[in-house]
């Protein structure tokens, strides 16, 4: 009696909201039948509320008036402002008191999505991006086989295919996995490169292999140094290599065998491209596994003019490519690529029959759960996938292009400014532009330690104040020899001259009695 | 000047959608100013579609009478349903198109919140962590350090001690990190493990450690073997303890150095629990990391009813508990907890400096990013709080136990007919029960390999069949001596007794002719 069976069903799943209403929102759960008449309709209008508060906050998030954060410490949120509770009860609250927390969790929260937010590799909000993030939760599954996931999966390959095709793999070439992070992807590379030189270190472990060696530069994302340690290999076996001088040779490593270099497309701080064709010839000489970590560089292989900056990537044996930094796809999407097709199956697969099994009617091949190291997978394609059904590669093309267009324009304003001091006098090859601004105080003061101490100092006052006022967020950071120095990066294409007019000044106001 | 500053900012957002307009809809993407008239407008009309779409997918979830799959297979899809193509093309598609993808996407894929999916142990769609979900696509930060995630990393260590003190562990004690899934969660309990043991593994890696063991029992998830074989340890030195004998002495080992041992609360088929407290005192006599893997079991923590089936858990030095599993949080939402404070960070930590600024003007500790193998974290925290919230602690823990009393109903309904066997007499401990189909030829054929074997092949055709019609959804398995059975489990608390018969007579149905 499929009426019946409607009547009877429909407001199970929403049993959540109906035993508010049964309970006078303040009595415990439920489990009991439901509320027939109220359970939908309460439902919508739940959701509705919320929409409304997610849509004000978006608008919010864009309008450049609107402060970025509301500074709190640590204390001061957790003592509960304007009461909002950070404590778990034992009893239920009233859903209206559910949509309070959800606007004082917005309110109190950091608006990454705002364009004047230059405080991270990845920013934005692509409203597409955002709506296919919407859609991966209601439909709540995960990569885990085709029998839970059979359009995510086939989405994860084309995805994956196109992304393969962009480096410049050929057909037969390429195999991968979307992960939880550039780290994770990075973590991927060097596994699955020590399974290919010694498949005996999956049963046998690292005792059984000589002592490896892999490189990096100086520069490089730290999370190859971690992985390294994870991986049982020790942060020792990382060779930092110097960036102001020419890539060394292995050979030099007495008792150590090289196996593994990284090279990054895209620094986090510098945006610098490492020379990527003169490291594969390199690797091809001493048949290396090469790793371009362009978690960051990655999505200029969508701009046709900015595309040549990772020539040679082609070469590669791994990349890393995060979606979510330049492309801006919500958090998080990132991709591990393998040129060689089969390994990530045959380094992670353990067979366990009672959860992959084989004896299934449809081509299992898809069943990618023992490709990895995690079991369930979080679906990170979807909202990639939608974003490129509306922008189309030329879309992720014109919006790179933007953003460096805007990097190049802060680094023009840089140049003219005698109160600010460029990191490096060269034009930037990504979107990263470094510099310090030079208070009043300091301005004419003759290079030297005493002088560098004092600038030192600076970029963490200036970020202090900031962070008090909201107006707008860049981090900054020491790297080398250099003293902090302000790091802007340009990600969301909603920024536009204006608001690079306005960090400067901003800078500037909030700097001058420094 | 505010309000022209609010005008020029007002649709920089939208520029995603307010280019359609501009554009008819066909054209490339323009990044010039936007039409300032239609973009907000525009956005609120497609995020009103597009939560029709939602809200429509939500309730055909929920009624009984809906299918739970559309099954076609891999090059089905492939090829294009109807016009819906996976292909991702170089020019945008109108929005009315990305509408269309989405209601082709949710159309072909499985709905795990229907009150007859028993296929994994993740299953159900909870409104309110559904609604903490979109607010997290909202907010798009990530867990890494305070200055970009104030609100969600206290929440997520109210969380974190919350479990912590339901765990046993007192007030001084315990340490944790959200993971994205229980293999990562079980990857970082034999990390940290290894750590506490022996730190050198950091930098000198396994070459420097003497050969390690640990121990896990049969049935445990195969991820613990998975961390083993990822951290170069090998697989090899998992030592596998029979289920069916007494726990063994781990001196036995002959060359080998015992430190971890993996005790799981709820294995993944049965649902079985090993002995916590006797497993404790073997590590105490021993001085071994006792890991409780209560990925599946945690949740019984919340029920006055079960939690005693976790006794001992409290001696743990580690635990995994995945909230999106039991407590039917929407899919990633895993715990690792450990119960040394310091650990994970000493560990993990390498001190990027132009990462982890140290010169803050606030209480640095709460930048956790150095904490973990990942660098970005994805926010798994704020929809568990949200539920927490709404439903408080006793809301879970009368969710946990209408799961369990699904069982214990179905588990009577096998008992009492005929044409089902169950694979354990007695009662079952969690909610998975487990049982053989017996179609007609079988029924009343003596024991034995022959019709062990033909009995193999019942659970995969009725799956087969079941996956064409779609009706509801539940795993099988063969494991050990246990030729393929099926394995019901309930974690979706909208499901009811109906659903349990109906599941009974479907599997009739399928296998009548077999």
């Amino acid at each position: 009696n499929p009426s019946m069976s409607r009547q009877s069903g429909k407001s199970s799943l929403l049993y959540l909201c109906s035993q508010h209403i049964k309970t006078n929102q303040t009595l415990s759960i439920s489990l009991s039948p439901l509320n027939k008449s109220g359970g939908e309709s309460l439902t919508c209008k739940f959701f509705q509320e919320l929409v409304n508060i997610l849509m004000d906050y978006i608008f919010k998030s864009n309008e450049r008036s609107s402060k970025i954060l509301d500074f709190h410490h640590p204390h001061q949120l957790k003592e509960g402002l304007e009461g909002f509770s950070l404590d778990l009860p034992d009893h239920p609250e009233p859903l209206e008191q559910i949509l309070v927390d959800c606007r004082d969790t917005l309110k109190y929260g950091v608006k990454t999505g705002h364009p004047r937010f230059f405080n991270q590799l990845s920013s934005g909000l692509d409203l597409v991006g955002l709506a296919g993030q919407w859609l991966t939760s209601t439909a709540n599954t995960n990569m885990f086989t085709y029998e839970v996931s059979p359009v995510f999966l086939l989405m994860e390959e084309v995805l994956l295919k196109k992304m393969q095709s962009i480096v410049g793999w050929c057909e037969e070439e390429g195999d991968g996995i979307f992960c939880p992070g550039g780290a994770v992807s990075n973590l991927y590379s060097l596994l699955v490169a020590r399974y290919d030189f010694y498949p005996e270190v999956k049963t046998k472990g690292m005792c059984a292999l000589p002592r490896l060696a892999l490189f990096t530069s100086e520069h490089s994302h730290y999370s190859v140094r971690k992985a390294a340690a994870v991986l049982g290999m020790g942060s020792d076996s990382v060779q930092v290599v110097p960036c102001d001088e020419r890539y060394p040779s292995p050979e030099g490593l007495f008792g150590l065998v090289p196996f593994y270099v990284n090279a990054t497309a895209g620094t986090t701080v510098y945006g610098a491209f490492d020379p990527l064709t003169a490291i594969a010839d390199v690797c091809d000489r001493h048949k290396l596994w090469l790793h371009v970590d362009a978690a960051w560089g990655g999505g200029l292989l969508m701009s046709r003019r900015h595309q040549g900056k990772l020539q040679g990537i082609e070469r590669a044996s791994s990349v890393t490519w995060n979606p979510h930094k330049l492309m801006g796809a919500p958090l998080q999407c990132s991709a591990i690529l393998i040129k060689k097709r089969g390994l990530l199956q045959e380094c992670n697969q353990l067979c366990a029959e009672y959860l992959f099994q084989s004896d299934k009617h449809y081509d299992i091949s898809y069943d990618t759960g023992d490709k990895t190291i995690q079991c369930g997978r979080h679906v990170d394609v979807f909202k990639l996938w939608l974003m490129w059904k509306a922008k189309g590669s030329e879309g992720f093309g014109s919006q790179v292009n933007k953003c460096l267009e805007n990097a190049e324009y802060l680094f023009k304003q840089l140049q003219r400014r005698a109160d600010f001091k460029l990191v490096f006098e060269s034009k930037p090859e990504h979107s990263n532009v470094c510099f310090w601004y030079l208070p009043p105080s300091l301005r004419g003061l003759p290079p030297g330690p005493d002088t560098n101490r004092r600038l030192h100092e600076v970029a963490p006052q200036i970020k202090a104040k900031m962070m008090e006022e909201g107006t707008t967020l860049i981090g900054y950071q020491p790297l080398g020899s250099n003293v902090n120095f302000f790091r802007c990066v340009f990600s969301n294409p909603a920024t536009q001259h204006e608001d690079v007019d306005f960090l400067l000044e901003e800078i500037a106001r909030l700097g001058s009695n420094l």
